[in-house]
């Protein structure tokens, strides 16, 4: 109940940076629900196409459809007002990619997959709805760019790791891990820190 | 045998849509052929791999290669030609997505799924062959900006679920719902309807 | 152990190029590891899907990850040194399309696919990485403009179906086919052959 509260303010969160991107480039009221649509449901499902999970997890729970058809309808609406909300969303947008990220490597765990492949398909789930949202809106994706948002993940991917070696139980690993992505990406956020782009500029003389 | 004429119909017509589109991005031979392919069989790939229809329907029956594969040559040499058969093509297309639409919204129902996710489903496998193409040309999918075409889709798939709730028999349904598509996207067509950009511009001063 | 190490070899050399695509791009470090790995296993993982190999196949062999990882910082240390290695990475990098089109070609057979379609698996095995490198780097993917690389597979694809109808042991013909990719890549870039643009220039007056 509990989990399943964060995991529809997330796809509100998602949906909304969705539907303010795609109207940023003039789409139409199709186009909008599309982006938002991929934007909260396109890393999961990339995840489960991976897998081999099909039909892919929105597609057996109509729940997502309404959260992310409200959540747009709200968003294009309320469009002018949407910016007071900004610091709320921000936080929803965090607390979902915490709670995605570990629900990825349940699912990898579940496939009987390595670790390290856990943690690529966590941060799949948390990240690539944003990748393709951006590649449809003819964008290099945002986080290849300059957001320590994947960076967040990895680490708290690699925390569950660690933490499952001792006697702890799930729930607690669950939610320390998704703290951990949380807690990075805040204090990335709070303080401007960026992974450092790997381009070096030729040395002007 | 009636439903395949118009099936390959659609597919000669979504094939010589790419064709056009790949050669005025002066890609080579292959280009144009992966585009024609893509633009064909895209929204159909999308949708039997969401749903887990596997190897996908383009690869357990080779017509869709030939058609596809003489499509592309036809275009290629009659190039200045096509322009003449223009209105040929706009409905052979739009025939094409009727067709496409509700061929799509079967599958999710053969699949089991929610009547909202087989109509998702339908509007795919109709629009997502554009999209692909589209991203492969490096363009923001036009579906997304301008033109009334997946609302068409849209509009069929209610059709479709409403219709069924009555006791009518399932072909009349399957044509009523693809004439729904069809009449929406012609109509919209002659008198140059499309869904508003929900972008509004700041007041002028 | 043999084709283990080529298909190493080839998976390092796409990863290095994915590298420095990305690095040119100004993506960060995250961003450039996603670019290596997707150059690298990106084909396959796009045949794995469309067959219904799931999960894919980098997911269960951990190797490709280790690999992809070291070469991805070994070319970001030493970039200003890696194009003294130009020469054999263009080798690697065609060795292993050689290789990874006929491996696509028989997971195609495996599957019990049309001699066709296994001809486009294999293709797409060694091409689409690269595909999905420059659709994330918001470019025209360059085989569809100018290289002559997917016509070597093609040919190499013919090769192993031709040769199939003769009494061959199965490793001659995964070797010559492999071999005659590796062959009209390397003729075509001595002699600067590619295929022809369809595109052509209204006449100036």
């Amino acid at each position: 109940m509990f989990l399943q509260t964060i995991d529809i303010l997330g796809t509100i969160a998602f949906a909304i940076s969705g539907v303010s991107i795609a109207m940023d480039k003039k789409m139409d009221a199709f186009g909008v629900l599309i982006i938002a649509f991929v934007t909260s449901v396109g890393g999961g499902t990339v995840r489960d196409v991976l897998i081999g999970i099909t039909p892919v997890s929105w597609m057996t729970d109509i729940t997502y459809v309404y959260v992310i058809f409200g959540a747009t309808i709200f968003t294009v609406i309320f469009r002018q007002k949407i910016n007071y909300l900004r610091t709320s969303l921000f936080l929803f947008d965090t607390i979902g990619i915490g709670l995605y990220t570990v629900v990825g490597i349940e699912r990898g765990l579940a496939a009987g997959l390595h670790p390290i492949i856990c943690i690529a398909l966590g941060t799949m789930t948390a990240c690539f709805g944003g990748v393709i949202r951006d590649i449809l809106c003819n964008e290099i994706p945002v986080i290849f760019r300059k957001e320590i948002y994947a960076t967040a993940c990895i680490l708290g991917g690699i925390t569950y790791f660690i933490l499952g070696q001792f006697p702890i139980p799930d729930n607690i690993i669950f939610m320390a891990a998704g703290s951990i992505v949380i807690t990075v990406r805040l204090v990335a956020v709070k303080f401007k820190i960026s992974l450092p782009s790997l381009y070096k500029n030729e040395e002007p003389i």
